[in-house]
């Protein structure tokens, strides 16, 4: 649904709620994917909210609401609303859906809906909860297909019709052998190709790829990516299936963790925060803020040393923010391509002297560029003083060194902290940005004052 | 397959490569994964990639490792082939894979392919290759289920077991009028639980998703993952169905979307360039940080244009880097939440307001806290000379208004890209740096020229 059908349906939706007119409602509530009534729902009065929530019918569209809602906008509804009422969406629920959002909720409320609910929901429910937040128990659903090795390929497509009718999309049948251990799996194209009578481990795949269920999601989410599955079997110790991670909520796990991935470099904490409090956003982008205000202070302290360059050829100060940004801006395009390339896999600590020179040869190559851009500027600017050509190349040479070394730096940072296993997106930022301004200074004073003979 | 695992895998074909071990050699290709096999094709010599694929017996699989090879070494690879062996493999291969990997070659050498692989293979590639690289055309395919309204439940089993046994995944059928006008879908399981005569019509869905073929191939990855299906219909102008878009494609989509946008913040281009040459890695990356060396050439007018108060107070320039750093920082960090914000639908332009009164808050708050930090720092450094109080009150005010304003130029320059349509991730970077660079400048030597009385 694109932006203007999205506008248009909260405009005729909000309509008909000033005019209490429930009929017109409830047709376009019927019409309406819970996807795109969750855009709506934003936007409205907690009134509203309510008023819109009661004329849904079933238990499961008002399930499939709840998923798709923003985490706060979820949490501040669901507050609103009888325990009484939640149990029925939570009990229609998919197992997986349900632990992820009572994980949401305040552990009160999310206990009483729990004795609430019917026990075979609640158990696989809390199952499900008790494997934690980012692992794959906790994406992972007990709805799948495993059939003994024995069976024939007639058998199976029977089964399939009587005993797993409850199994939303059967995309692979597992094969267990007589103890229960996963030892194949067959595709249904598979079972209508072959001979009625042949047994499931004569025409099954043996090479499995499996997760455990305290596996990180980000890795599985990766793994059904690599390999192009439509779903991966979770085992236990024993090589006992327990469930199965599907291509669907794989899809939100990649699509958050990128977004993570892109908050986290930037010091903005893992959460999308835009839709939270201003003390929050303001809490988690202080430590970040703080190294870069540490290197401030540093850089301070250093051309603080350089008091007698600086009286002597006021002129200097002027080139220090070109000289900083330039460092500051190839630091960051140098970090950005190996932390996002270490992410992707595309990139490998073993890869490390390739890497880094090759990045330090295009810090050197647009340092030469920039730095006679930037020397240019000063000999013309300074042109009517003696000491013009001195100055010119000073700046020249520190936007020079300045960018090849924040190259250098941007690079070998975030692969330091991939082999000593910190996550790249969160450390690198602040000591890219940090260790490029104190170098930069340092480089710059260091030169015009050699060059300038102060 | 983890780094361990994949090392060793590498270890041991580099080591059977070596004693020339055919036979080992193919048992260890029938048991890996040509997603795992790209790996250690990455890391091997020309020679020794061209032993190696020799001995993959089924073009099947080399096609699979084709499309799981990075662009790069795919490319520079089937260099090294004869056409007439790559024929084979390119006809094999699911046309819209095949499509996409001959749009990597040059047009000579995909042409060659084409005229050589049997008609009816290269018509559909050719068809798909005409959609253009980032549409649904590109990524769907030709195999689907497509039965007309009245069939009954049991006939359609019937044809899904004799007709459509080519269609890999039939995940939903797709339910079309007399004139072949898509206009329902219905699931396999619907399909077990009605009554065998029932036909189509009565228990088909008739809310459908439906993409075009030139839509952008993003937005489609955004429709599959928002509404959680496993295919998407393509159809023409005529409401006629030509393909589908599966999720599998889709998830490969978002992996690639999520790095490109990461990687385009930083003005370091689309794709991934770590595995392309120097020149190309530096071209690439030329035009964003001149933006930044407009803004500090910039920055150098406006202090040269405060030349006066340098010369009096030699010490302001010191404070340059802190200042420029903070202001730059929050300003990053207010424009990667507002652009990611808008990439994932989380902000939307309609808040605006709500979303830039917050950030102004928190850069004004952030502002307060790292301005008394720095007035601190320079009322103790300056406490001997009789102008430190005015010092210390300029400079924190100066690191006020930087972080201030740069958390409101950081939120508003990708809102009003959005809004006049051009994709902020590319246009915010080199705008939102360049003016925060120059604004924090101006207003650190204003204040410090008022209150210091020069």
């Amino acid at each position: 649904m694109n932006k203007d059908r999205s506008e248009l349906l909260l405009a005729s939706i909000k309509r008909l709620l000033r005019r209490g007119a429930t009929k017109q409602l409830k047709n376009i509530l019927k019409k309406t994917h819970m996807a795109d009534l969750s855009g709506v729902f934003r936007e409205l009065s907690p009134d509203n909210r309510q008023k819109l929530f009661d004329l849904i019918d079933s238990p499961e569209e008002k399930g499939i609401l709840f998923s798709k809602l923003e985490e706060s906008t979820f949490v501040d509804f669901v507050k609103t609303l009888q325990v009484e009422n939640l149990v029925d969406i939570f009990e229609q629920m998919p197992a997986d859906d349900a632990a992820e959002l009572l994980n949401r909720l305040d552990e009160d409320t999310s206990d009483q809906i729990l004795q609430k609910m019917k026990n075979e929901d609640s158990t696989s429910v809390e199952h499900l909860m008790s494997y934690g937040d980012d692992t794959a128990g906790s994406i992972m659903v007990p709805d799948f297909v495993a059939l003994q090795e024995d069976m024939g390929a007639r058998e199976v497509i029977e089964a399939l019709q009587n005993k797993y009718l409850d199994v939303e999309m059967p995309f692979y049948i597992y094969v267990t052998d007589e103890y229960g251990k996963l030892v194949g799996v067959s595709s249904l194209r598979q079972l209508v190709v072959v001979h009625p009578e042949k047994p499931l481990k004569e025409f099954m795949a043996t090479d499995l790829v499996t997760v455990r269920p305290y596996m990180d999601r980000e890795e599985v989410a990766k793994l059904v990516s690599k390999y192009d599955y439509l779903a991966l079997p979770v085992v236990d110790d024993d090589n006992k299936m327990v469930g199965i991670v599907t291509v669907d909520d794989v899809i939100d796990v990649l699509h958050d963790s990128a977004t993570e991935d892109i908050l986290r470099m930037a010091g903005v904490g893992e959460d999308f925060v835009e839709t939270q409090t201003i003390f929050r956003g303001t809490r988690i982008r202080l430590p970040w803020l703080f190294a870069s205000f540490l290197g401030g202070v540093a850089a301070f302290f250093i051309i603080g040393g350089f008091e007698e360059s600086l009286t002597k050829y006021t002129s200097l100060a002027a080139f220090i923010p070109v000289i900083m940004g330039m460092g500051g801006n190839i630091g960051t395009q140098s970090s950005t391509i190996v932390v996002r390339g270490l992410a992707t896999g595309k990139i490998n600590v073993r890869d490390f002297g390739q890497v880094v020179s090759k990045e330090l040869a295009i810090g050197f190559i647009l340092g030469i560029v920039y730095g006679l851009f930037i020397g240019v500027v000063a000999s013309v600017a300074y042109r009517e003083e003696v000491y013009f050509l001195q100055l010119a190349v000073s700046v020249g040479l520190a936007v020079l060194s300045s960018m090849a070394v924040a190259a250098l730096v941007g690079s070998v940072i975030p692969l330091f902290f991939e082999k000593v296993k910190i996550d790249p997106a969160v450390a690198t930022g602040p000591f890219v940005t940090t260790s490029v301004d104190i170098v930069s200074v340092l480089c710059y004073f260091s030169i015009a004052t050699a060059l300038l003979g102060i």
